[in-house]
């Protein structure tokens, strides 16, 4: 090349400046279709996806699910006094309040609608003086203060045990038993949040599938004819088949965008908003009916 | 080629515009060829393949199971007075109820045939009264009525113990364990129902096939012998290989078509009403068999 | 070609149809070499393999395992009377009916050694009024029979606690446990057995494999080395290497045709008949030896 | 090239033969990087060795714990008589030699140190008395007889309680319990033991790794130059590349043949008599140590 | 090459040793473009790397959690004298004690934060008295001291109980089991730290990598364009698609590297120290704090 270049100087042609040019284009186009033969662009993606769908999978499945601490409650403190109302109200209250706090710290959609514990207050998810608890157990070095109101929970049933609102031991065990088995639930769920897919891979394949669509679309480009380069014998004058494989490589790449961070905002997340409010109804209804009698009045505290 | 097209036009006989056009024919099959070898096909229907085929083999073995439930009820009441005999029944009635509820909402062929409510009244599933039970707690913002016949399931064993008809606390606990394991079965598959592979995935798989597919068939054409187009030497009537491949490629997404919706009516969707049916005579059978005597008979409630 | 067809029948020479015959061969030839490079059989193949092998081994781990309930039997009942004997005998004895209804359902070797219940009464898996309870339980629509026995082992233990043979309640309650443990076991066995690999993805694998042979083996024939096709300057009298091929991709598909039916008669199925004999001797041995005793006679009844 | 062997023999110039020799040579060779090309050797590996480290792995987390055991005997059997010493000592000797037996059954390492029961008894894991039982159980056709050790520890457990040296009901179940999940633990690492990859699967890909190396090497071999085969145009005296394959598919096949049997003698094997002296000696310690005391002195009996 | 070299000698020019080097460069960037399409490095590395994030997710999941313990010991002694607060501070700081003795196992970090027992007894992990317990085990040949405060746990959950500051049975079993649970996620962490994937296949990989990356470099060199090599058409001066290749393959490499040791120093390591941290002062918070009062103040001992 730099010999052409020295006897096109001597020539003195504009149009040998342009074919010139022209050689080097041509350098660029052959060089990107023999490097995109060369990315492994599918194989990335395959491995890549397969992890993605399968960590957004086990999150779908760590969703906790408090239906069976709300048919505990119902079959273990059967009373239809106001105390053993307000007794299983509180119980669920309080599990709705791991599940918003839960779901604050994971989810970007509740913590948008609940910006702060007074938000909670407002919502009548907890009361003031229970907000001041959590705020004193943070200031002492509590972490996990999410978990307190679990605690609570445990003591509340331990208490209606001892104050005869629960009939049998075994009972008690097995409700205390569901509610350490929910935390659990809720543990899980705050793992697969905590531990996301390490975001260098993710650069990597980014970055790959892009720089693949670059030299695609460079390497369809039209060469001259008359050179024979071997694959550029026919030509289209719109790169189609760069544009087909943008469809399906940058396809892949969106599904796991769209599933890399379930807790998000956006239509591809998880609708913890709905979740919680099913839950928070669900959990009061069950909770509180008892078979051939009519539900209780949701009256809400 | 306008190069080409400028001289042919100088011509003006009419067999250069079939040569022409038969030029971009043979353009448009050579780059088919070219493409084809590009669509890494194979690699993403693996993959895809292997994903579909993983979530419908976990949603057979979360198949809910409630032979445990109708063993322990035999086991814990055993009873032959009329009233043992009308507690079992209506514990197998309330898990069957569970059932239906919750084959219903997943499946399409159960849901055809129990379009509403009262169709499963009619099939006495459930009581006029229960039906109402059930109606009143989701305008109160119940969204998962199902669960609530598991709630009087509970209630029932706990009123049978209370009532004497369970003779050790332990037993009752077993029955209840059993139960609240069986709802947390129902949930997961009620899981693996709401969770499917993300449709971008599904879309973005069978694009891929289909648009093979026809780059296959087209590059398989017919060309000029006389241009010695690399790998088109030797030329054969019947694009044989597209069709071949087409069995292939088809049959591997067909097998992913089959297995993506087993909740569907079709052959290759779980057997939900036969399942139903089963679970329904099994567990009232077995729940009232005693070693030694007969069967009662089967004076259904 | 049709060109060269009309020249050479204007030539009314014989050898001319010969070679015009060879030519076709040629370009038969040439087309299998291009068409084997299509079928991805290795990719296919790998992903099939590796999923019925994870079918295979989810089902060796899903074998039942009785030692546990003759472990909690010799236990929980540790009486040397005659009646206590027979308790222990008997509840052993359900065990291991449950085991060879169930393994005559899912293995075609039991099921031709037991071919029907009478030969199970003939060897003393059950009695002649138990068989009658079984046929009856079927007639009244209980498709799950094979669990009955397990119904009477539970009630029969729930008896022997009635009856003072095991001293609390505790035991009994792990005993029951640990048996409806062992019936979820079967269970999940049943499963494994039912949902087996869609046929349709075998019958894509097998055909896959197979016409890749054949185009192999075609595409391996002795080419006129004049013409100076590329690949086939050379040539082998033996094609040594579709053999190759054959033993390779024959051999997985092999593997892969050994594991699919675990449950068959051949030699990679499970050794159904084993297990069963082991699991009655052992379950026998172990639920009667008390330490610092003389096992008791085997009388088997 | 029989027209050309033809003409060679009528030459009858004795390097003509040297020269068809060489011809064929060099068929042989091209072959050879022909069939390079098609053997999918590195996928086959992939799978394989995704296959092997995934059975290495979940026998790893199959190895069973003895320390849950030692915990709550601990914390069950608080007496510091010489009988509870004794109790507590021989529940974990009985747990100690169904380690052995187990490892005996699984472990080339372990049975080459304890070829026979006899060796057992001498170093003490089990009496004289009980070898007996031992035998006389595999006399009466018992084929686990190592579970029997571990029905004598529940026994004595049992026993324990009766005589009062268990406190309550609840840490003996849990005791019992323990040792029945341990007696778990020990079956899966059986079954991992017993269900090892199918040969011909191993067989399939070592074959075809080592095809492939021959091949691989055959193919580096020096062509004449003046006869510009493709790929051939450059030549190194040394193999140089096949030498790197080698280093690569061979290195992926040590790594599978190495960890395929971990239960063997080698060093990549499971320590498994590291582990069965640390289970030994650390049971006794944890179980025998009470807080605020001085271990027992290890008069091990 | 010889007769070339013949020649060359022959002429005695010296440009001609020039060329003849010149040929030999050649030769090589030839082959290294040969052997570069052969190593499949995007398949090995796609494999490898699954595995690694496969072990690093299992780890992540496998850390322990102790709000069980924390939430379980609040609701069984809920005794508000000095003698409960230092019976639960003490239960905390022990499972503390077995967590900072797991993760000194472990992380590198926490090693080198706690160099010695000594380091323990100066943060008030435990007390001189217990130091000596624990090394007076461990030269009893107890190799795992670290379960030995888990058990001190334990005893001291049988003493409160039998002091009478845990009312009921069932919260003491309660207790004992989750602290037995704890004791099996720290069992486990501490497998999927010992059982590391084999050294042999990360050497394997890494070697792959690098010498595919030497290989790919000097395949880009320039070659002479007038003899037209395939693929060396057109040249660039800076070899922009091995740097780019660079990127992709080496980035994949450090994924795993940065996970296959999650038990580290650097930044990708699980953050031990404030897991330790959180852990301590949050379970100290829960165990502590009851419903309706003020936390006590943490006056630590």
């Amino acid at each position: 090349m730099p010999v052409e270049y020295t006897k096109a100087v001597g020539d003195t042609h504009c149009c040998v400046f342009g074919r010139l040019l022209f050689r080097v284009f041509e350098e660029v186009v052959l060089h990107s279709m023999r490097y995109r033969d060369l990315i492994p662009v599918s194989f990335i993606l395959g491995f890549y996806v397969t992890l993605v769908v399968g960590r957004w999978w086990a999150s779908c499945h760590a969703l906790p699910d408090n239906a069976d601490v709300a048919l505990l409650l119902a079959t273990a403190m059967t009373g239809k006094d106001i105390r053993s109302f307000e007794l299983r109200s509180r119980v669920v209250r309080y599990v709705n309040l791991t599940y918003v706090l839960l779901f604050r710290h994971v989810s970007a959609a509740v913590h948008h609608r609940y910006p702060d514990v007074q938000s909670l207050v407002n919502d009548r998810f907890l009361t003031e003086r229970e907000k001041e608890a959590l705020e004193e157990a943070e200031t002492r070095g509590c972490q996990d203060t999410k978990w307190l109101p679990m605690s609570w929970c445990c003591q509340l049933v331990q208490a209606a045990r001892e104050e005869g609102y629960i009939d049998c031991e075994g009972d008690k065990n097995a409700l205390v038993n569901a509610l350490v088995t929910l935390r659990g639930q809720c543990g899980r769920l705050l793992a697969w949040h905590h531990y996301n897919i390490p975001l260098v891979y993710t650069q990597v394949v980014t970055i790959a599938v892009y720089t693949y669509f670059i030299f695609s679309l460079v390497s369809e480009q039209y060469l001259d004819e008359s050179r024979h380069y071997p694959r550029y014998e026919a030509d289209l004058v719109v790169p189609l088949f760069a544009f087909l494989e943008l469809i399906f490589y940058l396809g892949l790449l969106k599904v796991a965008e769209a599933l890399i961070n379930p807790f998000g905002i956006d239509d591809h997340s998880f609708p913890f908003l709905n979740i919680l409010e099913d839950a928070r109804y669900s959990a009061f209804v069950i909770s509180h009916t008892r078979y051939g009698e009519k539900p209780p009045t949701a009256h809400w505290r």
